[in-house]
């Protein structure tokens, strides 16, 4: 049965409510409500907090407050890792109800002794305690993760381009002085000679060719043991703490596959698909083969399930016991998703720090499924989107996951592109198109991150109707001029400081778009949680052309009055802007873009 | 845990799965859910359904097919009132990915001699009875109501205006002719004295003022009482029966208030709120005070909050009992949504015929939980709605209530006039005003209803800010003139007939807009469930001009391809459209609008 009052609809929470809804640590939570009951009687309402498994901690308390429609919500601020549950509450505020009675009949000349008595007779406000119809919502949950979730810079590399992880400790400073929170790494495990590819994805590899680091497992091991031309296990140490002394943190790609060679092929040959003809199937996606990999067959029956799971959590407790927690998880979308939800709580409940990375380039519901059962981020289609609006629209987009219901549960990380993705402008692009793909990444999402490679314009495509890039680093070894002077480090490196400096930009769910009148400028805000920080970014979509706006500032979203003092933080100039509209030319081949530190009238 | 194939955002379905959604007998009702599993395998899905109360029936079936982005979607037919329960059921369709694969590797040059061993060992294809993977949805609900509850005009007069009930009686058949099939009457109980409103709601009535038959109850008696200015009992039951004779039924008002002179007054106080002062608290909504009514206390203590409730049901079953089924309720949205979640189930258990007309003139998050807890049907904000497009517009309203969340479990009423609100363009109005209003509800609900008066224009507000009418009949005994030459009469019943006519009409969620491009003219399509009849309405919203406009069909939602024969139900004209764009003016003067039958290219 219902209580007396009504609580609908309350956000941040998963579709179906079996998953918890996400933050992060020190992140402010807006959690909302519809909260109404009959008559005219005024309400109040409160959020109660607290880590799920301090049950013998006080609830910490916010009050709510109504935003319109019978909407209310307030803010809470989660301190630490793991889950948190809440309730919101409401009661009939007595107090507040008489009052306002007592005001309305005084403004029209009518007696008010008989509510000026029953005001009396209520004694002293003590809130829901005192309430004779005070509500509870079923209790919700909020996981919570570090906040390297949902902010970081991310840099993938090919160790064995850079000579292994001793090489790649060498290279680890460059990659820290561009301003990367994070190195991921592909495979870095022994690789298949059976049906291994060849240079440019072709059958029949010669002696020298190195093999896709996807092809996990060959006589030396599989997915816990390292190639051995990449270096030993001291050495992958050695770079796991280099890369932390340098504030950084080295990610391990997690592929749920095995090469033919794997020994898990032989050892357990009842985690694989089995054909008529005696053979164990290779992937394929028909017509494509992918000879070179066997997919494991997670439904098998239960005790092989059972076992297959178990092993395949054993691989992430062993580079977790090695140091490592961040995890960029390969096609998570050919598993089934009660694999990851079952996986990813039982992994987060013994180290809450985990970071999986979903690389779900799949369909959106999939995508989206896949967060909800426990993936801390999502590569998304950022890569494919290129215009402002409309329903492929950047603008759109972001709308979508910062506002929309998945915002609860689902976080991006925007890549311009990885080693399978060179894709719109970056095709035969020129350094304008890498430069403004890169702001938009970095701009538009807290967590953003490139493929090595991109400082250097690599821009040849594999063929003009295939996405991949053209002699693909999956399959050979690539030797790269990192000093070359035209290298667009320089402009990362001001990226990520000055995503470093603005704690507005560490946000997602506080993006604000403001009105352009040209389609190719878009604008958009952030605002720090605490209100002191708002960063104004400017774009030009259009990577071939100058381009010119007017924009109409939002200045509820800025929540600022003008004048408006913006500093472009990539230029260093100052501005001042008299009112709510400015006008802005941006030419690409001097600047993609401006960021603006945005101060208001009442700035100090 | 979830199962292997994921089965999400399942529709019909009400927000919080706690109350069923809901359909009429005989409504093509399309269920829908997001459903895939990880990989490429290809899906079959199924709905099964039942009345839920048949435990030993055997399911029915209705195969599910892909709508895109994941959505599938079936129709199924409830075809007895009652609850039906359904449940969604998905499983690899081994056979079909199979012949896919072996037809994408045949066109590719590929072998295939292992897929098609593979082929026969699966065996038959026994659909989800050979799955390995069979996945079931939790179940799901839906309450089916007679059709009356979707579709009807209703038309609203106080007898005793009418002479009573005798006299109401010999005024039926003209009603009847009109074309409405539902005659409801305000409270037809006893009427207090004490503080009873005068003429036009004021203070200190006469003898002779009849009062507010919403100030109900006397020494006469209470709700389950009739005023003996109306009749007796038994001519209650002579017009109840005299309705049904013409195909029409009659609807009480079910308004749960007293006045100071109800027997509950004193037979129960414990039902009222006392005040400081002794007093019992009359109704208000400060300033606002309706000394003539006091409210009940519905959440007294438990066991007089059983009584009270009880009382409350008892009164349904008292009319139930008289042959009367549907009610309109007043001012539900003062009363606690728990008791209607318990009341109206609590009837329909005994009466599935019961049909419950929510007068929830109030906030939309309201409105929208009255219906989803159990009302039947909602009066909603068409009154005030005039315009085509933007937040208040017409064509935003409806798509909101047929295709939004809430079109799988609340039902509009349309009133475009109610003897509490006379609004818009009637206010003052000319017969132009009151043919497109009258057309409009009626055009785009599948129930409307009209307050007696507006087929002879009343246009008269109490003032030029107050929405009531001047010398409204809730206060006083009304004569008319119903043989006026100029009456609406022959309109009204043109459009009821057209309704009756086309089943297209009857139903609410296949609503379809096509662009226009005059914002005064609005037009709309209704395809039966059957697709064997489509009508399109062509609206001029301006009453006071003769507007012309472009129409661009959309051809999908018509299922048909030009040219069009389409034919004006009001005037009996046909005109052939070559292609799917067309020419109207409409001069309100003359024609509101067309109701035009529409045949496509392959019509017989």
């Amino acid at each position: 049965m219902l209580g007396r009052i009504i609580i609908d609809d309350v956000r941040p929470r998963t579709p179906t409510g079996a998953h918890p809804a996400n933050a992060v640590v020190g992140e402010a939570v807006r959690v909302s409500a519809d909260i109404f009951r009959d008559g005219h009687d005024i309400l109040a309402a409160r959020i109660r907090y607290r880590p799920a498994d301090a049950k013998r901690t006080a609830w910490l308390v916010a009050p709510m407050a109504v935003v319109g429609n019978d909407r209310w919500s307030a803010v809470i601020e989660p301190t630490r890792m793991g889950m948190y549950s809440f309730v919101v509450e409401a009661w009939t505020d007595r107090h507040a109800t008489l009052i306002r009675n007592i005001e309305l009949k005084l403004a029209a000349g009518q007696p008010v002794d008989v509510e000026q008595a029953e005001l009396a007779l209520l004694g002293e406000d003590e809130g829901p305690k005192s309430a004779i119809d005070l509500t509870t919502s079923r209790s919700f949950r909020i996981w919570v993760d570090r906040e390297r979730a949902l902010v970081g810079a991310w840099y993938e590399l090919f160790p064995r381009s850079d000579g292994g992880f001793k090489g790649t400790l060498e290279r680890l400073p460059a990659v820290a002085a561009m301003g990367f929170d994070v190195v991921y790494l592909p495979p870095i495990h022994p690789i298949g000679r059976t049906e291994r590819k060849g240079r440019d994805n072709t059958l029949g590899a010669g002696d020298d060719d190195p093999g896709s680091p996807w092809a996990i497992g060959a006589e030396e091991g599989g997915h816990t043991s390292i190639h051995p031309d990449l270096g030993t296990l001291k050495d992958f140490r050695d770079l796991v703490s280099g890369a932390q002394q340098l504030g950084m943190e080295i990610a391990l790609d997690y592929a749920l596959q095995c090469s033919p060679d794997h020994p898990w092929v032989t050892e357990h040959p009842e985690w694989f698909f089995h054909r008529p003809d005696g053979s164990i199937a290779y992937a394929e996606n028909p017509p494509k083969k992918y000879q070179d990999i066997y997919p494991l067959n997670f439904w098998p029956a239960d005790d092989d399930r059972r076992a297959l799971w178990a092993a395949c959590k054993d691989i992430l407790d062993y580079w977790l016991h090695q140091g490592v927690s961040i995890f960029r998880v390969d096609n998570p979308h050919t598993k089934p998703m009660a694999f990851w939800e079952w996986l990813i709580p039982a992994i987060l409940a013994e180290h809450p720090d985990a970071i999986f990375l979903a690389e779900a380039f799949t369909r959106p519901k999939v995508m989206a499924k896949l967060a909800e059962v426990g993936f801390t981020q999502s590569y998304t289609y950022f890569t494919w989107r290129n215009a402002q609006s409309g329903e492929e629209g950047l603008r759109t987009y972001m709308e979508e996951l910062a506002h929309g219901p998945k915002a609860d549960f689902m976080r991006p990380n925007f890549w311009p592109n990885t080693p399978d993705i060179l894709s719109g402008p970056l095709r035969h692009g020129g350094p304008a198109a890498f430069r403004v793909r890169l702001l938009l990444a970095a701009g538009l999402s807290p967590s953003y991150g490139i493929y090595s490679g991109y400082e250097l314009y690599e821009n040849e495509p594999a063929s003009e109707t295939n996405e991949e890039y053209l002699h693909s680093e999956k399959y050979e070894v690539k030797a790269r001029d990192w000093d070359r002077p035209d290298s667009l480090a320089p402009f990362i490196t001001a990226i990520n400081q000055i995503r470093r400096r603005h704690p507005a930009l560490s946000r997602l769910r506080n993006i604000r778009f403001h009105h352009s009148d040209n389609e190719a400028i878009m604008a958009w805000s952030k605002r720090s949680d605490d209100g002191s920080d708002v960063v104004l970014v400017v774009a030009n979509l259009d990577p071939d052309h100058a381009e010119e706006a007017t924009l109409y500032l939002d200045l509820e979203a800025l929540g600022m009055t003008p004048p408006l003092t913006v500093t472009d933080e990539l230029s260093g100039q100052t501005f001042t802007w008299p009112a709510s509209s400015a006008y802005v030319r941006l030419d690409p081949w001097y600047e993609p873009g401006h960021v603006f530190h945005v101060r208001g009238a009442d700035a100090p």
